[in-house]
């Protein structure tokens, strides 16, 4: 039959992003090094992207060792593993029926609603948690992903749209255009920290209302892939924005557990919320999502994460519960978020080990990375309060931007695909995540140990020369900071 | 804002499972337990689901000795396990990029798809298999929810129509629904082991073209819940029908590789159609998914599977390619799958093991459940030659099926909720699987010990008396057979 009349158009509409492109180069670089091709570097270094056990973070010990035990539970009698690694895997394991290959509930396991509930009760100090507001996913994507499918429906006119910022990632492409709801952009200040002003809000709220019929704003704190984290004030005038406009909030919240700036905290919407008080505790309709893919955990590849609803209509969660029935969760995730939700206290003989990674991996070498990139010709980086990622801006020269404009591509993914070519580095071009033509960024996860760091930002050097512009500052310069030779 | 405007109807046509109730039932029924209230049982044993791993199977050794090496990889280097679980682990954990925590591409982790294509080709007997045509997934659900995401718009009128077999479990109900197409039944013959008929595929095809559009007709090979495995030329006949009335075969072959009776063979759609030569060999556009959540391995928790694309337009493919790249897919599922595909080969040291585990476990257990379970008053059931669960009918008598109507219940939902009350058994009422009111069922997965199987069966006989006919066969008779006291 000719299928092509059946393919979806909404399908259609899903945006190529140009870091699959720079994947494809990847992988045919490797290729041909396996093929003893020479290159000036053995592989490549992909950064492109929030993957931090790609770039070498180590996982944390306590959750690898209580995983592997219930996953081979003969590890759980033996010597092998510390006594709380067996304890607390004897446990869950005994939640999920025994074996993790047992299917889960469609609410998850039955422990995992009331741990994410007791963590989000000590975590807001005392706002109360419902576990039946709360629902287990295969990660923060998925969480959006079903109220999309919830709320959206393709052929609704006009199109229904959701307020997202710029820059970000795949939301605003991937799960929200596959829904069948459009995007509408807002711009965060790029000079001001990357902060949100409630007035490009209202500006960008009125240019949806010509197209679409917006219904919700999405809002990501702490900023990813910026690092702005927001301030109490900033999110009370944001909430005070969406019940005036009478929009859902969809809070992205995924990396509240990494803070870099001194005396920078994470508050939550749902704390913020709470202390607002009437009107606002009762009526703004709130949906927040976490998971252990990002954060301090970033154990991407195994999928647990959890969204909860605040103020949502019973009569439209019974909708939602029923869309949830279809669920089917793997089970190495949620025990990957239960013991993020529930990590070791002091005194538990696992605890030291725990502590340090946690502190050394990130703040240490985010800030040392940020301040090793800002200080290079050519690229300066907004400060990073949170999260992992760094945002900087590349100053092209004149002849760099004219030069991909002749090759048709754009000077952001024209410096990424050179830069891949050349250093065997993979960062992802600003482009991406929405950012018009007129500045430039790249992209780029902080790998968590600090040679790394410095490695690749030698490699960002040497590509430096020849595509940016030397802003006065001299490489050597920055290479006396970095105490390395330029050769 | 009033979001209940919002919900997509599509949503709201999810058809709740009687299961679900059960399911909600066990969970009360185990906390009155857990406070200590009397009863004839001390925990619930849930076979309502194709779940192995929660009635008591274990999991293959290797598999989890793999995985658990991978999570957690100081286990390589240590004796705690046999040479050739180190060896795939080392390979296995270089293919992921070093840590299980890491991403996977979206086309799944680099070796996956090459490893299926190889897999399949040997399965086939040479039958050529294009990596390019294999895309990985969370697992069969997944896969057949992918394509409908790509087939299907919620808008198009008339609705897209893909005939379904009845009985069969969620696909019908769930992934379908929420896509927006609608399920066409079509009637398995329960006189005759759940044979296929043509001509009850053509009636069905006649009727759905007055209601819908449509596309596609899906088949379960072995049959599940029935255990019905098609002949070569039940397949060849299928194959010309879809060929002659331009529809899509999407072929679950979830349960290949459980075959019980007695020199059944399984053979996959692909072969059959490959054989069958042109036209229908260039022409027929097949889709088939397998996993590592059914059939022997039976890790429904761990998520990972496969669909292939055969005769598919390739400007479709682009289309589905572009869906596939917004895919995050776990990496555990992939390990599993893997393992599955290349499995343990005589010579490796945890060979022994593992065959005899698949042996003891499958064909023998349920042989022996099935020739218990048949030999019961009031239940008969066909023969199952492939797959692991039971679909016995139960004849309930005038008086239960009046009683169950008096308390506006489902006969087969009446007799699967008094069973979980009197005895802890769970079982899925056959209604579930799309039954029409006349006959009825409960769908039954066999435990794999010979143990939990006599256990079960012998409830099935205690809620025996009071509501099943004996059909003249006294209940001592098949005590008798079981070799056990009647107390």
């Amino acid at each position: 039959m000719s299928q092509h009349r059946l393919v979806n158009p909404l399908v259609r509409n899903i945006r190529a992003l140009k870091r699959v492109a720079l994947v494809r180069q990847s992988v045919r670089i490797e290729e041909e090094i396996k093929q003893g091709m020479k290159k000036p570097y053995n592989e490549v270094i992909d950064v492109s992207r929030d993957n931090p056990h790609a770039t070498g973070m180590k996982p944390m010990s306590f959750v690898r060792q209580v995983i592997a035990s219930c996953i081979y539970p003969e590890l759980i009698d033996s010597d092998k593993m510390p006594l709380d690694v067996r304890k607390r895997a004897k446990t869950l394991l005994e939640c999920i029926g025994g074996s993790v290959g047992c299917y889960s509930d469609t609410i998850g396991i039955p422990i995992m609603r009331d741990s994410v509930s007791d963590f989000l009760t000590r975590r807001d100090e005392g706002v109360p948690s419902a576990s039946g507001k709360i629902f287990i996913t295969h990660g923060s994507d998925h969480g959006f992903g079903l109220l999309l499918t919830m709320l959206v429906r393709g052929d609704r006119s006009p199109l229904v749209g959701v307020l997202t910022p710029v820059p970000s990632q795949d939301f605003g492409n991937a799960t929200l255009v596959a829904s069948g709801a459009t995007a509408v952009p807002y711009y965060l200040d790029g000079q001001q920290g990357w902060r949100l002003h409630t007035e490009e809000l209202q500006r960008a709220l009125r240019s949806a209302r010509e197209v679409c019929d917006p219904i919700a704003l999405y809002v990501i704190n702490p900023g990813d892939p910026t690092g702005h984290v927001q301030s109490r004030e900033s999110m009370e005038e944001i909430i005070r924005f969406v019940y005036e406009e009478k929009l859902l909030l969809f809070a992205n919240e995924d990396h509240q557990d990494i803070l870099i700036g001194e005396g920078c905290m994470f508050i939550s919407y749902k704390k913020v919320l709470a202390e607002m008080g009437s009107p606002f505790s009762d009526a703004v309709e709130l949906a927040s999502i976490h998971s252990a893919s990002k954060g301090f955990m970033g154990e991407g590849g195994l999928h647990g994460g959890y969204l909860e609803l605040v103020n949502f209509d019973p009569s439209v969660q019974i909708e939602f519960d029923r869309l949830i029935s279809l669920l089917v969760l793997p089970i190495i995730g949620q025990l990957a978020l239960e013991v993020m939700l529930n990590p070791l206290q002091p005194g538990e003989p696992s605890y030291e080990h725990y502590q340090e990674h946690i502190r050394e991996t990130l703040v240490h070498n985010v800030t040392r990375a940020f301040e090793v990139l800002d200080s290079l010709p050519g690229i300066s980086c907004e400060p990073i309060n949170g999260g992992a990622s760094m945002f900087p801006r590349l100053h092209l020269p004149h002849t760099a931007i004219h030069q991909a404009k002749e090759e048709e591509q754009l000077p952001d993914f024209f410096y990424c695909s050179r830069l891949l070519e050349q250093t065997g580095l993979c960062v992802c071009p600003g482009s991406d995540l929405g950012l018009p033509e007129g500045t430039y960024h790249i992209r780029y996860k902080a790998p968590p140990t600090l040679n790394t760091n410095v490695f690749i930002i030698l490699l960002l050097l040497f590509i430096t020369s020849p595509y940016l512009q030397s802003e006065n500052r001299p490489v050597s310069e920055c290479l006396n900071f970095l105490k390395l030779p330029y050769n």
